[in-house]
């Protein structure tokens, strides 16, 4: 576990900056402490992760709410090298899926309701619909979030992988996925290498993200000075660029997407319209 | 703080049954026990919610993993009385988020990208693909889940609220939710009315939504197992119902989505059209 740090510091990292505007209420078990200290790890040493945390991970993992208790999600537990490098290849060819002992795949999964509603001669008509798959997508997001957080906190470090929706066609052949499911997010597990250690990333202030009681444009002044503390924080590590401009570059047309301009599309072919 | 239980206990209140296929590493911290007694709590006591609690579960939630670190979310903080009971009536006209002193509407938003963009005389494209409305869409989840667990290790309860998504239009005009932007949860806070607790809900076998290196559909004998685990649970809450009806009739056709089968005509006319 990690040193116990006080409140001031647990928000100068999270922040960026002197947070003097917010407060903190620190839970006697250290819980909120582990969430405000979450960092993405990408660095993992050679350790394997015992069997028996895996199914801590999924316990904690089935945990978390799901709508209307349907539980529209399952998770692919890979962990054979062999099999783990073909996913890494169909998810970005990202080097530390492969250096992770242990990768996990959310999946938004319909297949399993489809599957009861056939068997007794049923429809399965509302699958098609859009709000079913962002059911499903957000059962199994925060399911991959609470397996991050239980990882976190036997002292592990893990990092979300966006990339499983690259290229969905083809990393569902690979992972036998059926119809009416596809992969929402990978989550990378490991022991943190201790050379390589991963930071707290400044995250926007407050004041942009929250709303009270009516939603409010953000100043540009306050994305102004987040644009400058993540500009020291990059540079601190060695690296360099703008928040904004990597806004700007996401957004600015579909080039940045990698492929996932062609997900609707994929999805539809597998049973999920979203109509 | 809940008191301490054991490992069996713990899983057996997750499972319904008694678990001994699956093993159970708890972390010293008592943030996995925290997460294995998550139960979702729909009756509070009268008592208001700090400010400095607020400021708390706003920060867990920004300590979330972010796509990119893109931060394509926002939250809505719900205190008013006047306000909150026409939220609530726009949400499924559900009680307790009358009664809950917090009510915190996550928001999938890329109005902020999209000003940021033109701001600079940038077009926009890149918003209008499905996988950005899943970025926006993931952000917000896992922010949320993130604020039920810091508000639970508060010793808060909460509960998610879907039905937000039941009529997105009215309900972003009234929190003023800008173009490109739509609410993807609610969670409901307070503190937990002691004369009506709620109790751990089982979930289904860990091996029905656990994968290991491929997927495998579920067993009918595992999936009836938990069919009978549910319905004991459900009688012992003096309710009824099977959980296998329960899917169906919600899989079975569109009329179970109260609603949201206009979600995505909806999000288009909001500039999110998930091309």
């Amino acid at each position: 576990m990690a040193d116990v740090i006080d409140s001031g510091t647990l928000l100068r990292e999270r922040y960026g900056v002197d947070a003097d505007d917010e407060s903190l209420c620190l839970d006697e078990s250290g819980t909120i402490r582990g969430l405000l200290a979450h960092r993405s790890v990408r660095a993992f040493d050679g350790r394997p992760v015992d069997p028996a945390i895996v199914d801590t991970l999924v316990t904690a993992a089935q945990s978390a709410s799901t709508s209307s208790n349907l539980q529209s999600w399952s998770v692919v537990v890979v962990r054979d090298k062999t099999h783990k490098s073909a996913v890494a290849m169909l998810a970005g060819d990202q080097e530390f899926i492969r250096e992770a002992p242990l990768f996990l795949v959310f999946v938004a999964d319909w297949a399993r309701g489809a599957a009861i509603s056939r068997s007794r001669g049923e429809a399965a008509e509302g699958i098609g619909y859009f709000d079913s798959t962002l059911v499903a997508t957000i059962d199994a997001a925060i399911a991959a979030q609470n397996a991050i957080v239980a990882a976190e906190a036997l002292g592990l470090g893990a990092v979300f992988v966006g990339a499983v929706r690259n290229r969905p066609d083809e990393l569902s052949a690979l992972l036998g996925l059926p119809d009416a499911s596809y992969p929402v997010v990978g989550v990378a597990v490991g022991w943190p290498h201790t050379a390589r250690p991963a930071r707290v990333k400044p995250r926007l202030p407050q004041s942009v993200v929250r709303h009270d009681e009516r939603y409010a444009s953000a100043s540009a002044s306050d994305l102004a000075r987040y644009d400058e503390a993540l500009r020291r924080f990059n540079e601190s590590q060695g690296r360099t660029g703008s928040w904004l401009d990597a806004v700007v570059a996401r957004v600015r047309s579909r080039s940045a997407l990698h492929g996932r301009e062609r997900l609707r599309g994929i999805l539809s072919s597998r049973g999920l319209p979203s109509a």
